[in-house]
């Protein structure tokens, strides 16, 4: 796939801890449910273990949920069309997160699968499907390390580094290599190096694999996060942190992960409050791909499947608005600045086609113009406001610079969620 | 409570329907599961017995729902405030719908109710005691009739009408009293007369004592289903149907009880698409008011009790619109025109202090004028918008009407949700 | 039914409790566990509680065991087909026990019997059609008062005697007449009055009903516990309290109420050592039937519908006894000595049509004697054992009184089971 | 352990099969649940399955009953004492069966062992500090296939014999290591080699290490299902199938592996009919041990860990007549003849320390005289019988052969349960 130039892809968590579907402010991430439960102490100070032993009570394990994941309603094609509808280009799925459970039929998670247990569907299989065949490119995302598997807990027990790694023969390399040759993923997402490099993890020789001898080789992509010595500097791209935004250029292709809420997982006791509003979240959006970022979205849906109204809401506002400034996010790149000295609250980008450039502005000033410092415009630069059909009158200044005058109109007229973009043509 | 002067209240549909929370759009009602489970000829085609039959078994009885309703982030008091925040002034909450289970520890209802099976919580009382702390008037919804409660069947088979009233006497009755005893509410809300009049329902002996005798006489308020005869007749506010909104006055107080989706109880199944946007809401709200109603507009929590996200966020920005609208609603009355025969999408109403008229305009027209036929201006009249706070220009027409002058303004200056409201003073 | 002369009958309980099926000694009425669990004070100690809270969690109600009373291998033929087999003439059943949940749909217990929840089926109807193919005779046990019912509560809260009868007229009464009208039992076995009078139970008229009006009054027989002034007096027969067995003749008509353990329900944690073997069992048989009583002995099925194995087992043990021992037990009557006071261990019984008198023995002397103090021979007298096809030989004392010579027999010519019936022919 | 003179041994089928605890007629094996439910046409003609979708519905897995095996009422104490008292010397419990569901907490077995769900317990841990605790032998039965794992079925799949052996070096290697390091057994019981040789098992190393390397290694006993190559000759014992017993002398230490019922796992729908009675088992005991074999008689624990009170009573019974008759059990060996020719159901052992032979009766003569033909009395020859105190009269036939006075005894002065052991002094 043209990773680079698709810039905004959908996100997808959803496993066992979608059962229970609980956090709390201090430890916001709902999928890390088992750990916290027995890990109060150093995440969220008890909350989710008193939440689990008054609602479920004491005895009751985390694996005992997955008969309670029923998936009764999910619909990969429904998912597939809202991805779509988002402007989205890419899906990545959590094929396994740090739990261990697998979402489709993995013999080295026998038992604790999506087939053999709760859905009764390879969901990996199912959704890649629809993913494709609504044209979006499908990735997987999958945990290297996983909390409580024994195999990979005597590993770590065994020395510093460790001088077994069972767990990575017998478990992570053969799931990889499955995932692989099953489903044809455009994108390989490691998460959960744990501290070991990548000799533990024996990432060098998968790599190798993928990209010289698998069935993807030609298309396929990875992010770094393949062994605390390749954080940071291997993949296709780079994930440095979650939610990484540094706000200046980055020349390695990067990649945004980032939540509407707080959790990855679905959160049914996340506040409202929480959960941003379109324009914060395109603004996310416009400051990622202008300093040569994609913003990869986050999406939790219930047990049942389906994906909470709010964030379905959110999708739809930003496909709108991808509809009307598409042209300044897809197959463009970072321009020569990427965020106006003066102006703050401006992001640029350019056009890799057209060679336009892209101011992107949070804000409409109530005295009617907007100066633009970093662009040098020429006889022939027009300035136009994606989504208003009208001409923009604007004034240079002299070596570089335009004030453009911002139009009055009705609340009809201006386009959409308060991320306005001015296609500036023949500047430099 | 002064009903009349409330204009907006939350209706609250939660009970075990809440646990399956499925309905399909040929029969949207998720609280009516368990009819449509056994009666999908003459709903839904079979939908949620199919659906039924594969989550959870054909042997799956509803009653055994009850253990799931678990409640387990049920907190009044965050959804009183929530409530505030909307701008509502009064709670109508489901003591008892059609399934017979009660939210409060009923003698009648032993075993079927929320302290003996799931929550293990006297789910009214507890909501009765926030929502009056929190300012607001609390009122309870009572299904007359129970679908399938043996006792009323034995009546209705008895002969028409019947000849037997066990069920009203033994049932009914004593759990009319009893709510109206412990939690003291300013609204009862009476439905599912099921085509028998009061004489079989005993709705005139309640009555009588419920406005004669109860600690709530001087207070209380109840809409008008209380038989078959007294649809649309009796009562201190009539809802002739659900979703009343006639567009024309009616002298009589009435109710327009709406929901923000299609379902009144929650339905996980709901597609976004039938999510109504805010503006939309709005419209429901001022044409409601203009034509004398109320709006009560439903939220269906989930099994947990946790409101759903898009709800929250139509509510609260519901309450937005009304911190800037509010004197154009809360303590109005219809105007002598309702709706301007001109200017479509016009709606009037007036303050009951001031004598201010309000006009709401659900579009703000690109010629940037607004014309309103009906009001007959004088030298003193102002115009102002709500929400803007510049003077507004307009130019009457000779015996009525007047012309605005709309402002143009930037996005943000734009009063919210699309919904404008023009305030008239010293107009006729 | 012809009760006097049936001496054998079968005692089943079966209901909710047979889920948990729990009980400990100090309080070993596993039929009592929903009591017991908010009671342990004044029953067990706090050990139902202890076990519950750590097994189910302590917010799961006991309604909510209902749904996991499967009966998925409940097949009264079966049921039918060893009750035959084991020489029983009757069987009583508990149509409702103290926890309120019926075996049939009672309109007056909805969403609270067996075909609303769990076993989907009519328990009632299907046992009774099952026992009267058999050729046996159906009894069905219910329960005057409900533990928890509110109905039940608010009387006996209302003054003492009880100021209002709600339950008694809303509940026990609809639901005893729709048990004779559905199931025509031949025996209604009225329990826990709980220190009420039958004024307040109503016993008089339905008893009036039962015996002139009803469908059986020509065959059904009732006990005796229809309210405290009843207790002892009223009834076909009296059943003073439970495994009642005085030991010298009572000449009302009485019932010995039994189990084979200590348990009425099934108690899957009752220990081996508790169930009674099959010598002692005939035993208290033999004594019962000596004195005039009948026996009805408890079975307690699990929930899912089966005989514990060990009470099957003694069951088929009785059969076998009584295809040896039936004339000295069926159609016999008490003789004018119970048992005999020079020969302890000694009863008697007599044959209502041949004047046989039958001497049971629980001993075979080892000097090869059994001496009888109080029949009187005549020069007829002929002495038998039952089992053994050989003449007895004796001797008669003067006056009264016979020394009956033992035979020497190998193993397997004893009769069987320890209990040995000398029958005496010609003795007054 | 001195395994040839324990003569006598429990062995206990616990897992996951004993929650749904089914199997008809056909397929009697209700530890076979997980496969007859897919391979009904194989095994019961679908009886399982049948019962399977309408106790469970047909989206149920198998994996769903763990959270229901509760063991609620596991006390290992009380089994090991249960098993003191029926005079067993050993015992062997499914460490895992081929369901794979592991007992302790194997590494291997991750999520579907008794500590991850279900019971929470280590119950091979817990068992075996019991059993031992009790002066009792603890031995470990180990499934070598396993019927799902999906690493097995890739093994088998691979060719044939199989070129890969996953399974096996990661799963059951592992594994065994395992449960004899953690829990020192004094038997390894394997099972289950489903047509593979040991060369795939890898038993031979295991089996080298078991007997060189490890801390049992002095004292440990194996059978011999170790590979379809081993069947029958390795081992220090053999159980070549399934209820083995020859009636014939095998001089190899054998063991017959014996169920009371029909099923090894707790079957809840099989018939009183289809348990046998104490005299049945002792035969089978008696004609075990005669032809030099040791009896392991199979208990199969209901889900909560009680062993039904059928199986008890019938271990209580083995105790009963071990007490009296242990001397020609306990330490002793096969006789120069087994069974007696002329004397049909007579079995001979002869006691180690003391030469003393024993005879078997399973009956007691009518004509009250025994004959044995094999023994050779001599003049200071001595006959007793086992519990009865008295001198036995006999005479001896020329060359060989013996006539043996049975005396004439009361009920209960016959030794218990119908094996009668004659105890020959001085004989040849």
């Amino acid at each position: 796939m043209v990773y680079d130039q698709s810039k905004f892809g959908i996100f997808i968590h959803w496993g066992v801890y979608s059962v229970p579907a609980f956090a709390v402010p201090q430890w916001p991430s709902a999928e890390w449910y088992w750990w916290t439960l027995y890990n109060g102490d150093k995440t969220d100070g008890g909350a989710t273990s008193e939440y689990h032993n008054k609602t479920f009570g004491a005895s009751f394990t985390y694996q005992e949920f997955a008969p309670m994941f029923k998936a009764a309603l999910f619909d990969p094609d429904e998912w597939a069309d809202l991805f779509v509808k988002s402007g989205a280009k890419y899906v990545v799925f959590t094929s396994k997160h740090h739990e261990g459970f697998t979402m489709w039929p993995s013999p080295q998670s026998w038992g604790w699968n999506s087939v053999n247990i709760g859905p009764g569907l390879d969901i990996v299989g199912a959704l890649s499907k629809s993913v494709k065949n609504a044209g979006l490119h499908m990735g997987l995302y999958h945990s290297l390390f996983e909390w409580y598997n024994p195999l990979y807990i005597a590993d770590v027990n065994s020395g510093s580094p460790p001088t077994t790694n069972n767990y990575v023969t017998q478990v992570l390399m053969p799931q990889l290599y499955d995932i692989v040759n099953s489903y044809e993923p455009s994108i390989v997402w490691a998460d959960g190096d744990e501290g070991e490099n990548s000799t533990y993890w024996q990432s060098a020789e998968f790599l190798a694999w993928l990209y010289n001898n698998s069935t993807v080789k030609d298309s396929v992509v990875v992010n770094d996060r393949w062994g605390l010595d390749c954080d940071g500097k291997n993949g296709g791209f780079i994930t440095p942190s979650d939610r990484f935004n540094p706000g200046y250029l980055i020349k390695r292709k990067w990649e945004n992960c980032y939540t509407i809420g707080t959790s990855w997982g679905y959160n049914q006791n996340e506040p409202l409050s929480e959960y941003q509003n379109i324009s914060t979240l395109l603004q996310t959006l416009v400051s990622t791909v202008s300093c040569g970022g994609n913003l990869l979205l986050d999406v939790g849906p219930t047990s049942d499947g389906v994906i909470p109204m709010i964030m379905q809401e959110r999708l739809i506002e930003i496909g709108e608005w991808l509809e009307v400034n598409g042209e300044a996010i897809y197959n463009t790149t970072f321009w020569r600045v990427q965020n106006d000295t003066i102006a703050e609250d401006i992001w640029y980008t350019t056009n890799l086609e057209t060679g336009a450039v892209y101011a992107f502005s949070y804000n409409w000033d109530t005295d009617s113009t907007l100066y633009l410092n970093a662009p040098i415009t020429s006889k022939n630069t027009i300035v136009t406001l994606l989504g208003y059909g009208h001409p923009i009158q604007f004034s240079a200044s002299s070596g570089h610079g335009l004030t453009i005058k911002l139009p009055s109109l009705t609340p009809t007229e201006y386009p959409p969620h308060g991320v306005y973009t001015f296609k500036l043509e023949n500047v430099k």
